[in-house]
């Protein structure tokens, strides 16, 4: 099975050394797109055609094309045209799925191809495929979850340093975790998106973004993180939805919340994620992982494209949508601590 | 997609009960066999065929048999017998998995028919897809694990309540989460059995469950307990294993360990189940859900059945297993606390 990847940043580059290392059978990386691709061209990883022209990945002979150059546009579009061009499609781009995921999956669906997205995601932590297979025969009727890496570890190394918030998103940038504005982090719209697609996947909801309400972690201050932990808590960044199927009433934020120390979401630290899944029949179940970097990212994205390489013609249904009636913000701390 | 279900115990009950549940589309619960199928039947299913003859079961039109009776034979003989026969199979059976993974998988494969298992290893909580499929873009290196629901809530109960481990298991009885002879539960053979599936998915090898040393609960008193809560641990039992695939080489084993309390597999309570996974490029994941009960379990084979009846003609690849050439099992305290 052959590869294309659109995008050569720390994701890109990361999945390309994968995919270059000689123990995984079967597949071969032949071309990358990039913008600024005359400027990384890498020798290591051998017979690769190099482009800046995307048109070169669409008439290649690729059967998958990965697409982790974020963004809603033109990523939206060009996922679709692969799609066109009979290529299955595996993305991290959780803007571009945030924006279009009914669109993008059923048209993946009428194309006979394959659309996946674990690593839109959560990261290494396979929330994605928690929710849709693992638990398609449960209805899943809550959600609240850890879902960006770069927040975690800001509050998580605010509390281990008695650092200002500025001086702890420092820190994630000089190690790789946070980008110049972080703005979309902090301010929640990235778990927002994230949000929005679990929600697509767990409750069969289509959500608009600007329907989420979302506070920011910005005006947090060491004295807050301090006094939280006077009291045996520390704050996340939680991404919440529940959902009540018969009255199609979707409550749904992202919010700093203080948690008390050792609960499950509470114990994230470093750029982990982590999830609770509330079920109807199975009670509740956790998970964590690293939610953030190329490898644990590449690592998402090699096992949808491994799927895809064991099943070239597996069938992925798109998720029937339906649109929430009512969507409901933050109203009670209550609705907070039950579910954590 | 019509289904039969071997077996009407706790399990199969909980299943034919969510079949019969008429939100699930397109499965069709159409035969039942028990050996006590007359004594059993039950008008709420509707207009099933119960039978104590099971090769009414491999003449029916089903394309899905459940086995859920458990044991080694005659399980693993009928469900070989049903994938002859044409149909996909979907069991929740570890003693006849952990005797027979390779053959079974294989001639499934031959047969282009699907065996699915994620209910024989962790009830709800979804670790052989995590391990299988989501993790597929790594390699993982180390399982440590709590997977006998039965041992968490004797433990646990101990802990709450001070009471002696026959009285625990007495009530664990009492609330149907222990056979009347937990002996398999409380020796680690029930354990050792699901971690050679997990150790053939996750390493790709193939262990004999006598390789596996395991040290019975039995022995232990609620002085352990209560000594080990004064020094802040609590004790589980835990399934470990960790290969070194350049070498060969696997260490496993079950045993009650002594874990702080506040660590992630210590936190299991009641017949919560739990995992950590190493791997080599996404660091740790870590899940945990109902290890147990008829309606957990019942989720995790549903979702298989779903899996099964939303491509029928999907390609499971079976495992390619080798020996391992060393089988070390609990030499030295630190590994183990290293895995957890």
């Amino acid at each position: 099975m052959n590869i294309a990847v659109l995008g050569y940043g720390t994701v890109g580059s990361a999945l390309a050394r994968r995919l270059a290392d000689s123990t995984i059978p079967n597949l071969r990386l032949t071309h990358i797109f990039d913008r600024r691709a005359p400027l990384k061209r890498d020798a290591r990883l051998g017979d690769v055609v190099w482009t800046t022209d995307v048109e070169e990945i669409f008439a290649s002979d690729a059967g998958v094309v990965v697409e982790v150059i974020g963004g809603v546009d033109p990523a939206r579009e060009w996922i679709r045209t692969a799609l066109a061009r009979g290529k299955s499609v595996v993305t991290a781009n959780k803007q571009a799925l945030a924006h279009g995921l009914r669109d993008l999956t059923t048209f993946a669906c009428r194309q006979g191809r394959q659309l996946r997205f674990e690593a839109a995601v959560g990261g290494a932590m396979p929330i994605v495929r928690a929710i849709s297979d693992a638990m398609a025969g449960d209805r899943v009727t809550s959600i609240s979850a850890v879902l960006n890496g770069t927040t975690t570890f800001v509050l998580s190394h605010m509390e281990e340093t008695g650092l200002s918030l500025d001086a702890a998103i420092d820190a994630a940038r000089t190690r790789g975790y946070a980008e110049s504005d972080p703005a979309a982090d902090l301010d929640g719209s990235d778990a927002s998106a994230k949000l929005i697609i679990l929600c697509a996947v767990a409750f069969g909801i289509d959500v608009t973004l600007s329907a989420i309400e979302t506070r920011s972690i910005r005006e947090l201050t060491a004295r807050d993180i301090l006094s939280a932990r006077r009291s045996g808590h520390v704050i996340r960044q939680i991404a919440s939805a529940a959902y009540d199927a018969r009255l199609r009433a979707l409550t749904a934020w992202v919010a700093p919340v203080e948690l008390p120390r050792d609960s499950f979401l509470a114990r994230t630290r470093g750029v982990e994620n982590a999830a609770l899944v509330g079920c109807q029949h199975a009670g509740e179940i956790g998970l964590f992982g690293h939610g953030a970097g190329g490898d644990a990212t590449a690592v998402a994205l090699l096992s949808d494209v491994l799927a895809i390489a064991r099943d070239p013609a597996a069938l992925v249904p798109a998720p029937v949508l339906v649109r929430p009636s009512i969507v409901t913000g933050l109203t009670a701390r209550t609705v907070v601590e039950e579910a954590v």
